[in-house]
């Protein structure tokens, strides 16, 4: 492209009009097509990062072909008459991604369609009763007030979160019917039609959506709450190993710095995770999970896996800084550093397998244990530090603050220890296999096991 | 209600079946009755909070009454005939709280509906050309393949953020005219008379949203971003207070509470800043704002913010902890602390400020040194207190960590000054309103500007 370019360029300033209009329209040609084949790189790229998204767009493809098929067989046209419009409406507004948002969206629609509809029938009834101009004064106010009370109350949280589809529906539906003019018996009939029609696509959508291939948001949650706190777990590890081994980490660098960023998955997924929580309310019993089961709760256990990340993020925000500690006093601290990272990690590795197989962990109350004895482990180095008598304070202000940093990093993996425990006693986790007897021992009495305990440790960090 | 239930419930136990369904029936109603009040007072203090929302109740309900009085004039009822319905269906749909919210879905509605009538007509024509089983065919596979392909495409984030709605109505209308087995010129017919509608929709929605109260999504943003500022800079102030001062802080308790909590509205306000930098791409030039104002700026201002934020919140998480820092030690740091709190808050409320009135600081540079100065000032107490021959390391981890997170602090608030002096070179802020001399010196070297800056800062914070 370079030298086409320039030779273009060269031409330019000795060319004519119809030259430059050729230039002109070459270049359009050309930045069209980079523009549409990076576009259909970055699509391709999602297709193949996730198929379920394009198996989703077949679906809805399959879903229209299938309705369509009301309008070409002819005693089923007959049957849902005009209205059969409303049929494509719904399929094409209802069906989404995930089983809960199809369900979320139809039954929204189906509830607000019919109460909006014998509400307005109603009022139309009454209003009829008067004389003309009344029913005009009548109708009106009625859709008037009745819209304004219910655009407004969509502004409260509650409502919004569960029914903010179904009052558009209700606003639509109401001012319809009590607009149309029509009188009252021909909307008995009207009513009637619309709501075979919807309750068709209805039906279409949520079959399609159900037998095909489903995507449950449940599902989705529950997976994106495990990644997201195996993430956190490697990315502490690295963000410390970074700082506190010499000459950087070992390995494969990409694969570190894409450990690194874990966190930041935790700090950027609240909102899909709050859309997902949401849309899980609204499905059935699916796979392992029951109807009504915990969805909250998980929004609580990634609140304290954010609150962890906050932290992590702090923490590689101050290794980044240039101050290097002196090294007598990096080697006294760095290693239990790096084994309380760790034992931090391992004790998210541990609930984040404990929530993937929905039992209860056997050996999480050792984690901890474990967790907690490096913490003491970690303040006893900085206890026998300063009985040396020189301990240059400047110098050590980063380490210290890591140290200071991962202590309340273990303090926080704690309320995430407490959040699952909460998960698993809500959502009836299945006891653990088999309660082994050295777990009822006190952690920190079992130095040898600590021992072998930082050599595992440090095998699994040099796999890492 | 505590003595009226404790008598029912002794009569419960001799009562007869009759009494106890009385029982049942009053609790009933006792809690429904409790559940509404509750629910009308949230709404009440909604609706009190922020009166816009129950003017855009109003509005709606206005917008929809006009919309009625095409159903009742006569010629215009015959002009718009029974495609009337698509009129009360845009104003439903499209009305949002926002200008640059309704502009959006009603630039999309349009456009799609558009580009896909079109479209959707182009190959009603072509398939007509073949026989009755071919025609069928054609068109049948073109809505599977376009819908498809439509539905995949809202999963790129580009096409996502800007066109998902336009999709949705794409599909509709196409779908809609491509299986109405209508012939091509009552198409024709049927098409002009959707597009008067929802232009007469259209117009509507966009005069009432413009014209009455209007709410930008532009200076809701812009107000939320310096408002998030404040918060930020109020909040490290009352963070660094609570640890340091002895007794806690000073003046009303609830307030500086709630002071406290500022850094979570940052934390908290990602989605909604998202969503109203993109509805506000589609606004006009409104008030200060002209169009193509660098909306997006606004949210790497908000990004710059949130590392800010996540540095506070690890910050009042390792000031809660129970070690408290010797006396000596805390006497000797703690009002360098102070004041670097008190720096980094003053920059960040002249960024807020400077962003409000939309001009250049001409204070800025000033301060930015001052709070330099500040983290040198930290530093070199920590210099001078190792060459004291015993410093408690232990004991001053949460003091030492406390200095080094606010030294961090400092660090992303000069993150925050690059941010927003992009934006103000992008968004041609005003310059300052005169550069006074005294800036010009090396803020250093002003010693007793920093005293004096110092007691300014102490009378301030006596005043939060």
């Amino acid at each position: 492209m370079v030298p086409c370019g320039t030779s273009v360029k060269l031409e330019m300033e000795s060319g004519s009009i119809s030259d430059q209009g050729c230039l002109w329209l070459c270049r359009l040609v050309l930045v069209a097509k980079l523009k549409i084949s990076g576009f259909m790189k970055k699509a391709w790229k999602i297709g193949a990062d996730d198929p379920r998204k394009v198996v989703h767009g077949i679906k809805v493809g399959l879903a229209l072909a299938l309705v369509s098929v009301f309008y070409y067989t002819r005693p089923l046209y007959n049957g849902v008459g005009g209205t059969a419009m409303w049929a494509i409406m719904t399929v094409v507004v209802v069906f989404e991604f995930t089983v809960g948002g199809s369900l979320y969206k139809g039954l929204n629609r189906a509830i607000a369609t019919l109460s909006a509809g014998a509400l307005a029938v109603g009022i139309h009834w009454l209003a009829s009763k008067s004389g003309e101009t009344a029913e005009h004064i009548i109708l009106g106010s009625a859709v008037f007030l009745l819209s304004s009370a219910a655009t407004f109350s969509r502004f409260i949280p509650t409502v919004r979160i569960q029914f903010d589809y179904g009052i558009t529906i209700f606003i639509l539906t109401f001012s319809l019917v009590a607009l149309s003019g029509y009188r009252v018996d021909e909307l008995f009939e009207l009513a009637e039609r619309r709501l075979s029609t919807i309750a068709i696509g209805v039906s279409i959508c949520l079959l399609a959506c159900i037998l095909v291939c489903p995507v449950w948001a449940g599902e989705e949650l529950h997976l994106l709450i495990t990644r997201n706190m195996e993430k956190l777990a490697d990315s502490l590890v690295v963000c410390v190993d970074k700082y506190l081994k010499e000459g950087g980490i070992d390995g494969d660098k990409e694969a570190s710095c894409q450990n690194l960023q874990g966190y930041k998955c935790v700090l950027n997924s609240k909102a899909s995770e709050d859309s997902l929580a949401n849309l899980a309310r609204w499905e059935p019993a699916h796979g392992r999970f029951r109807f009504r089961y915990p969805w909250r709760q998980y929004q609580k256990v990634s609140a304290a896996m954010r609150y962890c990340a906050y932290c992590i993020e702090t923490l590689d925000g101050c290794i980044n800084s240039e101050t290097q500690a002196p090294e007598s006093i990096k080697k006294h601290i760095s290693d239990v550093c790096v084994k309380l990272s760790l034992e931090c990690s391992k004790v998210l590795k541990e609930l984040a397998s404990s929530i993937k197989s929905m039992k209860k962990s056997s050996r999480i109350n050792y984690l901890v244990g474990e967790m907690n004895a490096a913490v003491e482990e970690l303040l006893d180095a900085f206890r026998s530090l300063q009985q040396a008598d020189s301990v240059p304070l400047f110098e050590s202000l980063p380490l210290v603050t890591v140290a200071s940093l991962l202590i309340e990093i273990s303090a926080r993996t704690d309320r995430v220890v407490d959040a699952v425990e909460d998960l698993a006693s809500l959502a009836c986790f299945e006891p653990a296999d088999s309660e082994k007897p050295e777990l009822s021992k006190p952690p920190t009495s079992s130095l040898s096991s600590i021992v072998s305990q930082g050599d595992d440790a440090m095998k699994a960090l040099q796999q890492v």
